[in-house]
């Protein structure tokens, strides 16, 4: 199909989809002539994945390693995790202390080695940001945290799809990526149900 | 003190504390002359925030809301959570079909008014980006995500201090926005220690 119909079976303008060529996201059509490229159902299915992750506040960098991670899949199911974490988490920072987080994520049952840097990073500078204004998580809030992303993470991995590495890329960049802010939003939505339970009557309207 | 001292205390140069002026975000000191304005700890302390904010990842247009909500908390601590989520959660779009997302979080113990809808929007968004990918969360899956995230909000608000309203915003804001890439660095690391026990061996390295 030409860009027009590509244009018009996903609801994404021209000059939008011009833009995702240059930038990459997008792979180029089959050159029919000088001035025309054809598109198919590949690309179809690739700008529902850009438009969902752009949507979801991922940015442009960021979505460009998630499908470099879905293009390029990593040939063990043992390795998958390590992989895919890496193409999505920004790149470690060799100046930060891991101490503390390490110290944390013992909580989960890390050991040393387990997984890969970047994520292990990640959590430090979250540490970092928190300890910077003062604020203390709670010992009782910080182990509600551990012990519910380990029980999500397990009932996750169970999922996880064995027919094929591909499938199981996909499911877990997207779960990662895609999942965070319905993850995010439900624990707002909680915060107001628990609070509105705590403080009576009705929390806000 | 000087913009100097103040840049000197706090790490940030002096550009960006202009920068932070000009956007808004830090209050202008006490003008001492044409030229010069005096800076206080009240600046010091605003500024270690606006840093953990934006090293969060927090856009410059979600750090002035979340600043915004700091500086004018509401009266009564049955509003404080809707009025602080209202404030760090991104306009509600009107267009956004609700029906999914209330069915979802009546898991949470939700019914209808019982929150701001922002957030309920913010979960509307998230399920329609999972769907436009044809990702659908298993059920068991999604079972944990509801409990967890009601345990973990049990926890929060049981731990919100009773002493002034100013105390239950800053813990509320800042706690939502700062605490947001922890947990999903905890839950990176939760997914690589599970799945490392699921498929044996080191998960990655």
């Amino acid at each position: 199909m030409r860009i027009s119909e590509l244009s018009a079976q996903t609801g994404v303008t021209v000059p939008t989809i011009k833009y995702y060529l240059r930038e990459g996201l997008l792979p180029e059509g089959e050159r029919s002539s000088a001035t025309q490229a054809a598109y198919g159902e590949k690309h179809v299915e690739r700008l529902r994945v850009i438009r969902a992750l752009l949507d979801a506040g991922v940015s442009i960098a960021e979505t460009r390693r998630v499908l470099g991670a879905l293009d390029d899949p990593p040939a063990s199911a043992n390795d998958l995790l390590g992989t895919a974490h890496a193409a999505i988490t920004p790149p470690v920072d060799e100046a930060l202390d891991l101490t503390e987080a390490e110290r944390l994520v013992a909580g989960l049952g890390w050991k040393p080695g387990m997984c890969d840097p970047a994520v292990l990073h990640a959590a430090a500078r979250a540490l970092q940001g928190l300890e910077r204004v003062g604020f203390s998580v709670q010992d009782a809030v910080m182990a509600e945290y551990l012990a519910s992303m380990r029980r999500i993470a397990d009932a996750e991995i169970a999922g996880v799809p064995g027919e094929s590495a591909e499938a199981a890329v996909r499911y877990v960049v997207l779960g990662s990526v895609l999942v965070e802010p319905l993850l995010l939003a439900l624990r707002r939505v909680a915060q107001q149900v628990s609070s509105g339970e705590r403080f009576g009557g009705d929390a806000g309207s």
